[in-house]
């Protein structure tokens, strides 16, 4: 990558870190999606970490509604599945904080080492923002690495109205944004933050022997980054930047969860749709509910609305089981979707429930 | 990724797969770059040899001059350094295979397990192409897992001049070959190949049990991608076999490997410059020659050529260390570059060399 690519991704992860508050030894990478972003990170931590696990099997703390990408990195890291230690969520799919320090002891009896504690900043399935204050908390008190996986929804730290939900994430010693979610660049387009510069440049520094010489090297990103030969990431993010400011980023997310809000009120009155969890993001999970079903009936159903509405074309929407029931998944990508398209799907979607009756 | 992109990479991956001579059960997919898709090889490896290594410590025999990726997805598995077995290479800077059985040998007496050997199509430094005909006699004989890193030199593939490199090849479990670097597609854009396409859905497996579903789920390629979002690759490669057909290919590696001989030739009349390295793709490696001066000095006169030849800015060259003497690496990316050009290279460079003295 050359020298204009790697002085336009520093201005982005500088404003990056800026915003996030991650301090003044903060900096990062730009890298090819979340997953490698996410990876990269694991490897830091298991780096940065490494004279507390040796001897012992490393682990790490992680919602269970985290993104199978943290499983997969445990996996290609070497790590038996195990080592992923799954904290169970509450009613509203967010972490439950207060069992961290009871797991962390299991697994420390057993004779894992933990290492690290990984947010969800949101999560994939029902889009919940875990406690990340409580999580720095547990992460200070036991001098662990703490990961935020904000892939999807770190997003809001460019929002005036929602950044809230990033508390404590200034703490994180690392973080993953992609910017081809929620903050309209094409994939793949994806920062890495660290709150320690230092920590990334010691990643993979078995090749690269450049660790006396940290501060001079910013210009050389290929240092630290997964690939050896990078695509030039930041010309999608700086394009945008340089038409509309850094102003848009949290302009969009704004309208869109303001849309899933508003949604989300729509399904509220309709006698039988319901929320699969409270919307703190631009994820609507919802489902199609009549009395007399059984729950595998009811999942039948609603399989059924999925199939119709897709082979319809019209709209697309996914579909995701959260303690055993199938709810229809929607993320507003788009800030110009309107209440009125949204209140045509749902009476579709009731429509198709009838139907399904008919199929029978 | 869409279902266009699916098919669109299916088209692509099984036109590669043909022309390698993969046969029928081949596979494979479209990746980020040359870095993840060897992992991703290593990684199938690991899966697919699990059996045999489980309680030992796996090990891969690879030449002393592969890429550094390859230590690096060794390194990101959890290996220790010494997984990573390195085969010394000839006056050619091609792997010894010879030494494969002592090697193998040695490392199994210690306590290791050979799982793998990796082919270099080409080396990076010199760009010379292991044996992979003796690569795959050795695979064979001790049933390991044969890959070829193939991401710079595999594109010989489309050639019917130079085609003969990679016998072979046809025998591996895994190919990687980047579109990026000889075959005129811009970054990342990077094929992963296998012999049998079931590794390659193996890979992951753990967070995707699609086994029993492997002929009916070709258009599901996120399932064996690294990446869970990917962006559009098959677009750019695509692009160029729809606008020029599959044949541009092959004629722009004829031109770049023609011109690379056609310079090498001009080097072998100039008085003071040696090669490396016999050229056998688009890269050379050559030094600038004095008697009189020692090793230490010829390598910094050497290195002060290539500092003033970046910093007058119509040449850009790189350079690299063979066996302690310090070289100019060229690599031939451009069909347009002429003779004249290169000749008037090597008088800058020669004028270079007597600068040096007077700056002493």
């Amino acid at each position: 990558m050359g020298m204009a690519a790697n002085c336009l991704e520093k201005l982005i992860i500088d404003e990056c870190c800026t915003r996030f508050g991650l301090g003044a030894h903060s900096g990062g990478l730009l890298t090819s999606g979340g997953t490698l972003a996410n990876l990269t990170a694991m490897l830091s931590a298991r780096r940065a970490m490494e004279d507390r696990w040796r001897g012992k099997t490393p682990a790490i703390l992680v919602s269970e509604e985290a993104h199978y990408c943290i499983a997969r990195a445990a996996k290609t890291m070497g790590w038996p599945p195990e080592a992923v230690i799954h904290v169970p969520t509450d009613a509203d799919f967010r972490m439950q904080t207060e069992r961290l320090e009871s797991l962390y002891k299991q697994a420390m009896e057993r004779g894992q080492q933990v290492i690290a504690v990984v947010g969800c900043a949101c999560s994939t399935s029902t889009g919940s923002y875990d406690d990340l204050e409580a999580i720095a908390d547990f992460c200070e008190q036991h001098d662990l690495w703490f990961h935020v996986d904000g892939a999807h929804g770190a997003a809001v730290v460019f929002s005036h109205t929602h950044a809230h939900l990033l508390k404590g994430a200034e703490r994180a010693n690392s973080i993953v944004l992609d910017f081809h979610k929620l903050l309209m660049a094409p994939a793949l387009a994806t920062a890495l933050l660290y709150k320690n510069n230092q920590d990334s440049f010691r990643t993979f520094e078995q090749e690269s022997a450049y660790l006396l010489d940290l501060q001079q090297d910013w210009y050389n990103s290929g240092k630290r980054t997964f690939e050896c030969t990078k695509y030039m990431i930041c010309a999608k993010i700086y394009g945008i930047v340089k038409t509309h400011g850094w102003d848009v980023f949290g302009e969009n997310v704004d309208e869109l969860y303001e849309n899933a809000r508003t949604f989300a009120t729509s399904i509220a009155q309709r006698e039988n749709l319901v929320l699969g969890a409270p919307v703190q993001s631009n994820i609507l999970c919802f489902r199609f509910v009549e009395e007399g079903l059984t729950q595998e009936e009811s999942n039948a159903q609603n399989a059924f609305i999925r199939q119709a509405i897709i082979e319809r074309g019209e709209y697309y929407i996914v579909q995701t089981l959260l303690r055993g029931y199938r709810f229809l998944r929607l993320a507003v990508m788009n800030p110009f979707t309107t209440l009125t398209q949204f209140e045509e799907l749902c009476t579709q979607i009731e429509s198709y429930a009838k139907a399904w009756h008919e199929s029978q």
